[in-house]
């Protein structure tokens, strides 16, 4: 690979990043270009700015963008139609965020006539792949450059050190080390390592930042009503919403009540295991929202249709494939499932759980008539489930016959 | 088919049952022999007996027995090996007990004599198609009696007539109807039907029998810990037990936290939605407990297969197809895979919730070296992860070129 | 099911329709519609439309098309752009024809005020399965009348004395018993039972009606170029034409070469296993020429997923369930894959056999430049490839240490 | 990496093995062991002894083995039960001999004290995949050398320079290039690059050598009977065989008629797409055979299942997973399901076509009286099939009613 001329950095404005700002002004020699994102992360992005000025990026290089609406509508949304969880039990929170800052570094690569685009990932993660698979499947002649997996500041003291001769400010905070490292958006914040890497050791409480412990939620329960149309959540207890705000309520929600909190041990993508600690506060209402409506308005052979590739789905998205073609067909098959999704749950939140309790649809395909243990009007003839069964269990019999037949 | 002459009948003692035994003396003319079962459901078996008896079953055709080891051991064991939840949610708690009742009437059917076996489900439940299947599969020759789609007696009024005129005692709450239809074993309790008709109506508390209200649970946490040995529970908080021992134990912690309720609307495999109610105590506990042991102990290729091939799975228990090759099939790749989920899981209970806290094993394939954000002394060269990416994303890119070269 | 006033019968003309043509009028004294389909069987139509007004059929119920471009079109091609196999090996030449029938049967029962439709399968086979399912998919109130199912015309002489008895003409060669039953259009022609009914003797010569032997067959291969745009044959050797055209041309190329026989034994949807003679001539050059196309313009991760998820898609089109949601959404996933599945193959036909012996593409994936053994220009980076397998190994060897630990 | 001190090479005897041999010695200053194995490749193996001892191995380190009965025992067969297809069309010859090689490789790195094992596959293929991840899943601390990732004889001039100046006997026909690349086993000849490698371009003729020309073999069909048991061939035409000697029968009666050639552009796992020219004349035929005798003597359910499985399976063999828990996995439910598979087929051969025209067995579960289209004196009711519509069809009524509803 050729050295880079102008690169565009995904860049938070903390501490690591603007010291891989600086090394690739020094290491390369090259112009940077700052993209920092609000995905819900929930810090300020201006001091951001100032700080990307201070480290003499042209103003015109500063790129400062709230993408709340399309991270939620274009990716969180998607993802939820399909039911999505790695492992059984992760809801990617992380990983759906990723295509996004690819997907935005590669067009503003194209805008600004950069060659490269660079990300703050260390080498055995899972985001190296993500940015970078995505990077890739958007621009196929991009540099990607990752410089934890290139230079040499291999501790936190040649960290600091590097950062104290480049005149990057320090905050106070910073100086000691983190008892562990965190990722958030609007979906979901994330922790790892550090206190954590033992999954053994129960999760300190310090740990959580999202959500309250349950034991401190609200003694009374909370029932809230969640309106969806076409799979996607478009109303909180009858009002109107944008994704985000939607999203955004419903961390609300869940953070009040204790709800989504998970401590889990999984495969990362580059073969090792490690233990995360993740807070999906409004995801977890969703989820469980989504599947309520879709026990009355999906038809079981569609369901199941979905149930059986959704690991698969969320294997693609956990390692990195969200630009595939396989992400992409699964989709197409996700969507056209969603048509009829349509209608309103109720969901109950109380001390750490959300549970739906009723759902009502137009579009329901719940049918008392059938299912009635009163007189169904002949709705149902109870002599068809004779010759159900007697077909179904056709082949059991030949291989029973089989059976008995070379016992003796 | 040809009139039975023996019939051996799933008797439960209760009011529905004593009646088919009844309609099948005076409908076939045929010997009676009753089999009634201790799956945990609650209930004392030897009232069944003197009803039998008072019928005019002779006692050498009267079969009670206590299978609660063997429902545990060798149904509800291998079947949470694979994690399994029909339809995201359910824990199949009705579906496995099934298999174990047809196959012990089909045995007890070869040691009586009986050319014939019947059971109370209706026409239009999974558990007609349970019952049937297994029986089929276990003699292909046996006759199946469902008199609920055979006969007239198709209102409450017809049932209590019947019983009168056949001097079949009636206990003074069954002359009304029961609100809802209870289904209940040591793996869980179910309830549908009546007052639960209208998924858009929340559940009424009475219908909840299992477990407290988690609102009425203890305001403090508790914690336990499950030992598993190949993929199976064998201990809690270090003292070994039975199978059902486990059961019984988790149920009781499930119980007072409140813990495994499930509001949900089915899909039956006869073609209906159907809404239920479930309360699975300790059987949710323990399905998080597996998870989170072999969070640590499975391999993520092993993890992932079982993964996908679990909707499947639960799907062939729900429809009723345990006594088939397919679940066989499945059955040995699952069991393949719990050679090494041995290890302890502590989980907390609180508040309707139980949640993995902890997890540790001889077995480990969670590699701190590996993973730590501390030097890890050469176990991991993160200049790997750019060739593994690289080559990840080959196709991507070849992908992107097309793209590219084909837009203009 | 009330009695049907007016029925539209799948009407071919011969003289088992016409029995039933006869008896519905007998039987039900009901108004009978006749629908005649050109589907590519090889029988002239206008015989059928004589038949039926004499049989007293009013000229406006007499319905007689030509829908063959249709066939390919909406069923053959979308089926072929999955490469679907039945059990392996069936091209699913019947199952594919049912729903269009279906479609069309309900469709004039619209036009025509009718309540009911009718057809001539028997109560063993799968093809009523079919006929029914598309039927009540696309009309939940109609009535499906099968005959076979419900007469006691159970034997050759009772039928041909109905025909005696009603004035229905009996073609001489119709008077014995044919020895062996066939199904015809434009896909494929099957044979089965009576003499093909022990699969252990070789099915006679003379069941083959549709291609040469491939011992007759030209001492010289013939080689065809097929050109596909998205998925779809849309020429052959350069000249464009259409699907049906397409089809019919390929079926004369297979029918000289010898291509496209199968004798099969397969397990229908109703339990049973059955014998089949199968000739596909066109299909089955079409499937290789398909792959042929795929092998160059396919992404891997796209072709894996389209391979996975083939087996549930011909199993849901030889089940019946072509008009069910889970087939439109493998459908929307498998068209999702194709939109770049545009170029040209070349195939080898010779005495039995069709092989792809070269393709080319504008669209083609395929990168001389990475897979040369010559030098390659650094297109490809071989220390990749190091990096690369050390993260896919990570996990085998934390398995094998594992092992190793716990062995001594 | 530190240097290694004793080299199990993989060594065939001829000149880029050779090359290898000597660059170990001379780049690591190790001591080198050569491993040369028969697994039908065709070739003499007393060569590779001389040659090795020319080069200056020493008598003890030179291991020459006759693995052929190992091979088709434990590889070939069980992959076969599968009856695995890469890609639809890809038989694995290659990818099923690595992981025996690897398996010996590291064996007699235990049994001689090595520490590293070393093959001479290219850094663009698969080979190298599937020799590394065997090796390390056997031994997760032994080292792999692959030369030609890491040394700098990139040309064929520099690789017989290398050679002259080591003393490298160059057979007279080395001294040119080959004019594609051969692998060779029992199971199949693979050939591929240089006059292969454009995929538009028909493959010459002489780059087939392993089967007769189609149009060159017999005019006459030949018919042969293969036995099977639980799933493995055990004879041809009643005569009992050993595995490899059935399948080098194989192997002759599939040359003679000019079966089993496969013209293929397959996605390798490093990314990109190659162009393979297969002959795999008796794997061909076993594959054949193996269908029909599953066709009478395996169930449904159990069938569709592995069907279902079998393109993961041959992705994972493809990529070299073969010891890894998820194939291992997969192996315990496809082994499960070959229990009852044992009886003949009998399989035409005739001009590049091997077709079953029969097959038969004690366990076969086909039902002659269930199917046939005479009288079955009562063992199938066609009335059952009406039940099992109406249930089947229950939810597409339910979802035609919907869609009505809202239509207008």
């Amino acid at each position: 690979m050729s050295a880079p001329k102008k690169v565009v950095l995904a860049y938070s404005g903390g501490l690591d990043t603007s010291i891989i700002l600086k090394w690739l002004q020094t290491e390369y020699g090259c112009e940077v270009v700052t993209f920092t994102a609000d995905l819900g992360q929930g810090e300020e992005l201006e001091p951001a700015r100032k700080k990307a000025e201070m480290l003499g990026i042209k103003p015109e290089n500063i790129f400062i963008e709230d993408v709340r609406e399309e991270f939620v509508r274009d990716f969180v949304f998607p993802m939820f139609r399909a039911n999505a969880l790695y492992e059984g039990l992760y809801l990617l929170g992380t990983s759906i965020a990723r295509p996004l800052i690819s997907k935005r570094l590669v067009e503003i690569a194209a805008e600004t006539g950069a060659d490269a685009v660079a990300h703050g990932a260390t080498g055995k993660g899972n985001d190296q792949v993500r940015f970078e698979l995505a990077a890739y499947a958007l621009n196929p002649d991009i540099k990607v450059i990752a410089p934890w997996r290139e230079w040499d500041l291999s501790s936190r003291t040649k960290l600091l050190e590097f950062a104290e001769q480049n005149q990057i400010p320090i905050a106070k905070d910073k100086r000691g080390e983190a008892p562990f490292s965190v990722d958030a958006n609007l979906l979901h914040t994330s922790s790892e390592g550090k206190v954590l890497e033992n999954p053994a050791d129960e999760a300190p409480d310090y740990v959580y930042q999202r959500t309250v412990n349950p034991e401190d939620a609200p003694d009374t329960p909370e029932f809230i009503e969640i309106g969806f149309e076409k799979g996607d959540a478009v109303s909180i207890n009858g009002e109107a919403m944008s994704p985000a705000t939607i999203l955004t309520q419903l961390n609300e929600y869940g953070r009040k009540h204790g709800v989504g909190r998970l401590d889990l041990v999984e495969n990362r993508f580059v073969g090792m295991k490690s233990r995360g600690v993740y807070e999906t506060p409004g995801g977890t209402i969703l989820l469980e929202a989504h599947r309520g409506i879709e026990q009355i308005t999906l038809d079981s052979g569609a369901g199941h249709l979905k149930d059986s590739i959704m690991p698969r789905y969320a294997e693609l998205i956990y390692n990195g494939f969200w630009y595939s073609p396989e992400r992409e067909m699964l989709q197409a098959l996700i969507d056209e499932s969603q048509k009829f999704v349509t209608g309103t749950v109720r969901v109950k939140l109380y001390k750490g759980s959300a549970r739906t309790v009723a759902r009502w649809s137009d579009y329901s395909l719940y049918s008392e008539a059938h299912v009635t243990f009163e007189d169904d009007a002949g709705a149902y003839d109870q002599k068809d489930a004779a010759g159900f069964i007697q077909l179904n269990a056709l082949r059991l019999k030949l291989l029973a016959s089989r059976a008995r037949r070379h016992k003796g």
